[in-house]
C-alpha cells in the first residue's frame, strides 16, 4: 500500500479493507498523522480525540467480514452533530454534550463508518462570519461556510467524505471553493434530526466527497432512492440533454463562474450531449428574496430560545432575526412562503426535460480572507425550491483556485442525478482546466 | 388560601405568587400531594422527580419579585422533551438521557416555569397504542394521544399548563377528551426544537390549559405574536361572525359531536353572534388523504435511524413507513405535499372573512379502553394546513363524557384566535352542558 493511505477515496478504502491489503486501523494512523500535520495550518477541526478515533478503528477491524456495514472502517468527518461535544460554534452551548447522536451520525455508525469528529461550522450554522478555517488550496481564502471545516476537511484529504447542512448555500459553496464533489439531496430525503434548527423549510442535509461513487456510497446509506433505479449513462454524456441556466443573479456572476459556464458548455457539447441555454419564467425572479424573507422570518422562532437566556452572546444578525429588525411581516412572510411553494412543481416540471440542468455554484473562485464566507445567492433559490444539486469540479478562476458549477434534477431524482454527474464530472475534471495540487 | 392549591389556574398562581399569599414551595407540595394520590390511577407521568421538583421551587422562592419571569413557580406538565430523561416511550431510547433542553423548555425556565416532569405519550409521539394512561373523568378510557399524560394531566389538576404536540391529532384530541383547552398554534410560530421529528412539515408544538387566559400567557412567553394586536371583543361574540364547517370527514361524526355542532351553533346565536353554516370547495375533499400521505412517507427518513440501530424495538407502524409498505411513491408524495401547500392560502382567505371557523375536534366523546387513543381524522387535515385551532370545551357526549369544539382562524391570526376562543368559551362552558367534576 502508499504510504499516504490518507488519500484513499471512500470507495477505495473499502475495497483494500475487504481484499486485507489494509486495517482499519492502519488507515486511521494515516488519516490521523496527516491531519496533526494539517490542522494546525487549515484548522477544519472543532473536535477531533485521536484516541477515541484509534479505538473506534480497532474495534472495527475486529468485525467480521460478513457482519461489516456498507461504510466499514471509511473515515468521516461531521459538522455539527452530537455524539460528540457540540457547541454549534456558540457561547452559549459552550458546555453542552449532547449523548444521542443524530440520526444521519446514527445510521453512520450502524454502517460501520470510521467518526473522525466535528468539523468546524459559523455560529449555528447561520452566519457568515467565518470560523477561522482556512481554504486548503490557499491558506489565506475561505473555504466557505457554513460548513467550512467538513469542506476544506474533505478537500484536503483529511477525510474522505464529510457532512454538511445548507439552508442557503452552505455545502454548494464550500464545495465549489474546494474543489470537491458537494451534494444537497431533495429536502426532507434523509434525516436531519439533531441538527440546530434554523429553517424547517430551508435546512438540509449535505455531502461532501472527492468523487461521485463516495457520494452514491453515502446516499444508499441514508436510504436516498429515486422511484426508478437511475439508468447509468451508456456512452458518456453523449445524446444526453442539458439545459445552462445563468438564473437570476447572474449578474452578480464574475470572471470564474463566466468562464466555468462557457467552458462547461463547450465541453459537454464536444463530447456529444444536446446543450441549449435556458431561461427561467420571469416569477421564479423574486425566489432570492423570498428565501431571504423565509430565512430571516424562521429564524425568530428557531433563534428565540437562545435570545432569551444569551442574547449578549449570539451574532448580531440572529438578534436581528428575534428582534424582527427586517421588517418583515407575518404576511410578507406567507407570501413568500407560498409563492416559493408554488414553484416547486412547476421547477420539476422545467427541469424534467433534462438529463441535468446545470447552473453556476458560486458568484466566482473563493474570495480572499477568512473572516465572511462568501455569498450564497446562487444556491439560496435552490435550496428554497427543494430540488437536489450538486457541485462538480473542474474549473479555476483568475487566481487559479477551484469554481465549480450545479448539476441539478428535478425532487427525487437524486439518484438519477448522481449517475450524471459521474459522467460529466470525469469530463469537467479532466478538461475543464483545474487540478489540486494538494 | 385554599387547601386544594393545585386547583389554581397559572394565572391565579402568579397573583398568588405576586401579593405573598403563597410561596412556590407550598404551591409545589400541594402539587406533588394531589399527584402522588393520583397519579397510581391516572399514570400521566413517564417521569417526575418530587425533591427535584421542590428544589427548583425553593430556588424559585429565593428570586426577588423585580428579577421574577412571566411563568414565575408555575407548574408545567411537558411532553417528551429533553433536560430530563426522555425515551419516547421506546426501548430504543430507555437509556438516553438528552442533557440539552428543548427550546420550549428553555424559554418555560427562562420564564421562571417549575417543570414537573414529563408526561407520557404514544411511541415516538408517532402512534396510536396507548401509553398507559387513563382519561381523569373515566378511567376506563383514553385520554387521546399522542400527548396523552399532558391532556390527562391537566384536566385532572396535575398541572395547570402542558405542552403537547400534534403532527395528526395529537393536541386537540386529548384536549377534547379530558375537557380542556388546547391549541396547535400557526405551525413553525414557536420552536420546536429538541422534539424527535416525526413530520418536519406537520409537527407543531401543542398548548394546554384550562383556561384562555392561560394560553395567552403560555403564548407570549414563546412570543406568539399576529401582525396586528387582537382587539378584545368589547360585547362577548355579540355582531361577531362565524362559521360551522362539519369538514369532508362530517361522515364519521358520533352522536357527541353532531350535538356539539349543534349546541354551539344555537349557543352562539342567542348571545347575538352572526352564525352561518360554511361548505369547504370540494378541492380540500382530498386533505385528509394527502395528509396520511405525507405523513407515512415522512416517516420513512424520520425513523430510518431507528429502524437501522433496531426494527424489532421499533412499533410495527413505524417500520412499516421506513420499508415504504403503504406503497406511496415519491411522485404520489410530491403531489399530496404540493397540494397542500397550494390549499393553505386559500384556507387563510376563507377563514379570514369569520372571528373564527368553528369545526369538530374529535368524531365524539373518548372511547372505551386504553389501547387505541382514538382517531386524528377531524384534526389532520388541520394540521396540513398549518392554520392556528384552539379545542374549546363544553359540550357532552352519550356517556357524560366531554366533547369539545375547535376555533380556527387563518395562519398567525394566533391572538386573535385565543380572543375570540375566550369569550366562545364562556358561553360554551356555562351552558354547553358538560362541567369537569375533578
Amino acid at each position: 500500500m502508499s504510504t499516504e493511505l490518507y488519500r484513499l477515496t471512500a470507495t477505495a478504502a473499502l475495497k483494500a479493507f475487504d481484499d486485507d491489503s489494509l486495517t482499519v486501523e492502519d488507515y486511521a494512523k494515516s488519516l490521523l498523522k496527516h491531519i496533526e500535520d494539517r490542522d494546525p495550518v487549515i484548522k477544519a477541526w472543532a473536535y477531533l480525540n485521536p484516541s477515541q478515533v484509534l479505538e473506534q478503528a480497532r474495534a472495527l477491524d475486529t468485525v467480521p467480514k460478513e457482519q461489516r456495514g456498507p461504510l466499514h472502517g471509511v473515515a468521516v468527518a461531521v459538522k455539527d452533530m452530537a455524539g460528540m461535544p457540540t457547541q454549534h460554534n456558540s457561547p452559549i452551548y459552550a458546555n453542552d454534550q449532547p449523548e444521542v447522536d443524530a440520526g444521519s451520525v446514527i445510521m453512520l455508525r450502524k454502517a460501520g463508518a470510521l467518526i473522525l469528529g466535528k468539523t468546524r461550522t459559523t455560529e449555528f450554522a447561520a452566519t457568515v462570519e467565518g470560523p477561522g478555517t482556512a481554504n486548503p488550496h490557499d491558506i489565506t481564502r475561505t473555504p466557505g461556510g457554513s460548513s467550512s471545516g467538513s469542506g476544506a476537511a474533505v478537500a484536503d484529504f483529511q477525510a474522505p467524505i464529510g457532512l454538511g447542512t445548507q439552508t442557503g448555500g452552505s455545502t454548494i459553496r464550500p464545495g465549489s471553493f474546494n474543489g470537491i464533489y458537494a451534494m444537497k439531496p431533495t429536502w426532507n430525503a434523509i434525516s436531519r434530526e439533531g441538527q440546530k434548527i434554523y429553517s424547517l423549510i430551508l435546512d438540509t442535509l449535505g455531502l461532501y466527497a472527492r468523487s461521485v461513487e463516495d457520494l452514491e456510497l453515502l446516499g444508499a446509506v441514508f436510504g436516498l432512492k429515486d422511484d426508478e433505479a437511475p439508468r447509468s449513462p451508456k456512452d458518456g454524456v453523449k445524446g444526453l440533454r442539458f439545459a445552462f441556466c445563468k438564473s437570476m443573479v447572474w449578474d452578480q456572476a464574475g470572471p470564474g463562474t463566466q468562464g466555468a459556464m462557457q467552458k462547461g458548455m463547450e465541453l459537454l457539447r464536444a463530447h456529444g450531449a444536446e446543450v441549449e441555454e435556458m431561461g427561467l419564467p420571469s416569477e421564479f425572479d423574486e425566489l432570492p428574496d423570498w428565501h431571504t424573507c423565509v430565512l430571516k422570518c424562521d429564524g425568530r422562532p428557531s433563534f428565540r430560545p437562545e435570545y432569551q437566556i444569551a442574547k449578549d452572546k449570539l451574532a448580531i444578525s440572529l438578534v436581528e432575526h428575534v428582534e424582527e429588525k427586517h421588517g418583515y411581516t407575518r404576511k410578507d412572510y406567507l407570501k413568500a412562503f407560498d409563492s416559493i411553494s408554488a414553484l416547486r412543481p412547476k421547477w420539476d416540471a422545467i427541469a424534467d426535460k433534462y438529463a441535468a440542468v446545470v447552473i453556476p455554484s458560486v458568484p466566482d473562485e473563493a474570495p480572499k480572507g477568512l473572516d465572511s464566507t462568501g455569498s450564497a445567492v446562487f444556491n439560496s433559490w435552490t435550496t428554497a425550491l427543494h430540488f437536489p444539486v450538486v457541485n462538480v469540479p473542474g474549473f479555476q478562476g483568475e487566481s487559479g483556485m477551484p469554481v465549480g458549477l450545479t448539476l441539478a434534477a428535478p425532487r427525487y431524482k437524486d439518484q438519477a442525478l448522481l449517475a450524471v454527474a459521474k459522467e460529466v464530472g470525469k469530463i469537467w475534471e479532466k478538461e475543464g482546466g483545474w487540478a489540486s495540487k494538494l
